[in-house]
Formats: C-alpha cells, structure tokens, sequence
C-alpha cells in the first residue's frame, strides 16, 4: 500500500543551527564561567525536572503498545527520582523548594508548552532530545561550583534518564512507519533552538559583554545533540 | 463576591451505595478467598499502578500552584515506585512484564479514563480515593497467596502512596472554594462505584454462585472509601 512513499528519501536537510558557535574556537568561554549561585541552579534545575517528567508523563499514558508504556514509566521514575534528589538538596540548605523553583516556572511551563510535540512520536524525541541536551547543559554548570557540591550535582545529572529506551521506542517507531524520519527530524532541529534558548536563561551574566561569549559555550552540549540525532539515523 | 453561595448546604446526601453489602453479616465470604493466581495478581496489579500513576502525572502537569507541582510528583514517584516493584516481581518469576500486564489493559485503560475526571479537583479527587481503595483491595487480595509471597506483596501494597500530600492539597482547595465540596461529594461516589467495579474484574469465581458472595467482601473497602470521604469532610 502506497509503495511510492518508500521512493522518498528518507534524510531531509535543513539549515543548521549552531554554525556560528562552531567557528569560534579561539579565546572559547567555557560554560562553567556562567554558573549560577547554588541556590538559583538548583531551584531551577528541580522545575526542569519536572517539566521534563511531564512530558514523559504524556507519553507514558498515549503509549501506543503496553512494552512502550513500561519502558516510558522507567524513565518517567529516573527523571522524578531527579527532581526529588534536587528538591533534598534544596531542603538541606533550609530552602522551600517550592519557592525556589517558582520564579522559573512560567519561563518554563513555556518551554514544556512548546516542545510537547503534536503526537506520540514527536513528544518521545522532544523526551531524548531535551532531556539529553539539558542533563548535559546541567552538569556542566554544576562543575563550575565550588566542591563539593560540583561533583555530587554533576554526578546526580550525568545519572541515566533513560536515554537508551526513548531511543529504542523511536528506532522502532520509524522501522514501522519510514516515513516518520523526516518529520522527526524537522522536529528534532526545531527542539535545539528551543533548548538552547531555555538553557540560556539560567545563565549568570558577570559582566557586559557577556552575551557575545555565551554562544560558543554551547558548541559541545550542540554536537552532543547532533549525535542524538544521528543515533536514530536523523541528520541534525 | 457572590457572598449567597455561602447559604448553600456544605454537606450534600445522595443514594449510598453498598447498603447491601452491609446488610449481610452471617457466612461471610473473605476477600482472600477470591485471590487470582500469583502472576495474573502481578500484571494486574502493575497495569493498575500504570493507571493510578498516568492520573498523577496529569494532575502534576496541571496543578495551579507549585508548591501543588511538587506534592504530587511526590505521590507519581510513590504511585511509579509500586509499579516498579510489581514489574521486578514479575520479572523474577521469569515473566515478560508487558505480557503479563496486557490482557489488563483494554479494561483498565476504559476505567482510567472514566474515572479522570473533569478538572483539576476531580483528577486530585480519583487519585486519593481510586489509589486508596485499589492499595486496599489488593493488600487483602495478596494476603490471600502463599507465604512468603503474601506478607511481601501486602506490604507493597500498604506502603505510602501519598494519601496525606492528596487530602492536604483537597482539603486546601475547599478552603479556598466552599463550593467545591458538593461537587467533590457526587464525583467521590461515582468514583467508589466505578472503582468497585474495576476490583471485582480482578477476583478469581471458583464455583458457581460465587457471585452472591462478592458483594459482602467489599464490605470494608467501603467503609475506608467513606472514611477517605469523612476526613475532607464529604458525605459518602
């Protein structure tokens, strides 16, 4: 049925993004230069997390098979049991970790609106990509901390979310259904800029001029997201 | 504003269910008289932790305050962790965990999304009552199998599940909306009654007649629904 379909290619191009950050080599910024004050990076950290977890909350229940509900449940759990590690490192310091995360939450209730995706299958990739992409812009900013906080925060982000299973569903999704690629791929490029822009926020400017710099900090976590993309066979 | 509200009745009566129930004392059938084979328990029992946690994280995504966000990723990670547990069962048996949880599905999916609810307070509502007769009813089902499986899985069963963090976030609503209790009320019975129907799927009939016998089993399930009722001050 509609064989012609399979005649289209199956690896679309579209401009890239994050040229600019790629031809900065000279002089680089390192992204640990823009961590924030503990406080800040936590509070928004634990949101983060849970936004992240509602998008897989999404997917759990709109799963289309039982096995792709269990493996997105598995996930769900690793991403709240992150959000939960931050909210104790929250109350340790004497914090309400509600109040914490609050001034950042209409920021990224925005930026969950917007990535969720206009089915299953986009709301799975928004799950890989943005999880990965933000795990990763995270841990970074924590090892700019003073220790210890820098490699138990950095340990705690670098911990699985289920990046293997999100990738597993995907692969099979578009063994199904070839078609699925380029779509996802489209939304894949569309999630970096929405990403990034999320991550910049939670940026600390120390000083004028800053802005110019902040781009090429994203180089590493942007080629990261390249190979996420790649893993399925979609060309970022 | 709309200060005559206030003359309304706070505390609404309907039909009761279970009167029945209630009125046989002489011969009565146990609960556990009625448990299933081990493996079917624990893919039920899974899918049923699946549900209760997708209403969760629904409730999550669109709690009204943050600090509502954070109580009941709590609850989700309890309601993810319990599922957890039942797949590792499953899977020290030998059993596919999505094999055994899918002939449970189609039924427990419908009773999910009957049970929803209409808004916010309502999804809330079902959480606190549907996971409390549920957590219940399968720790009396579980008391039923051989040891040591019996102790073990009634243990699961009884563990928190954020019970306290659901009536705290009901009660709070209804201070701040008086209205909402007869509201509450009527979606607290039909729940009870959707509820039951959901639990008698799961008992094992040994002979003919058993069905006369499954009303009475319910007799104390009912009467903890109306207690979860009476501590936010609903009538059941």
């Amino acid at each position: 049925m509609a064989s012609w379909f399979s005649r289209r290619p199956k690896r679309v191009s579209a401009p890239k993004l994050g040229s600019r950050a790629e031809s900065v080599t000279a002089d680089r910024a390192e992204l640990e230069e823009f961590t924030p004050p503990l406080r800040q990076l936590l509070g928004r950290a634990a949101y983060v997390q849970l936004a992240l977890f509602e998008n897989l909350g999404r997917t759990v229940a709109a799963a289309p098979t039982t096995a792709g509900k269990a493996s997105l449940a598995e996930c769900a759990e690793l991403s709240l049991g992150k959000h939960r590690a931050l909210v104790d490192e929250l109350e340790k310091l004497g914090d309400d970790p509600a109040a914490a995360m609050e001034p950042y939450r209409a920021g990224l209730d925005e930026f969950q609106r917007i990535t969720q995706g206009g089915d299953w299958f986009e709301s799975v990739l928004t799950c890989y990509l943005t999880a990965g992409f933000l795990d990763d812009f995270y841990a970074r900013l924590a090892s700019g901390l003073d220790e210890p906080d820098a490699s138990r925060l950095t340990a705690l982000f670098t911990a699985p979310s289920g990046e293997e299973q999100l990738a597993g569903l995907l692969a099979e999704a578009m063994d199904d259904n070839p078609r699925l690629a380029s779509r996802l791929a489209l939304w894949g490029r569309r999630l970096l800029g929405d990403t990034m822009l999320a991550a910049k926020d939670s940026l600390q400017h120390r000083r004028a001029g800053d802005d110019a710099q902040i781009e090429p900090v994203f180089t590493e976590l942007i080629a990261a997201h390249t190979r996420r993309m790649d893993a399925l066979g979609l060309t970022a």
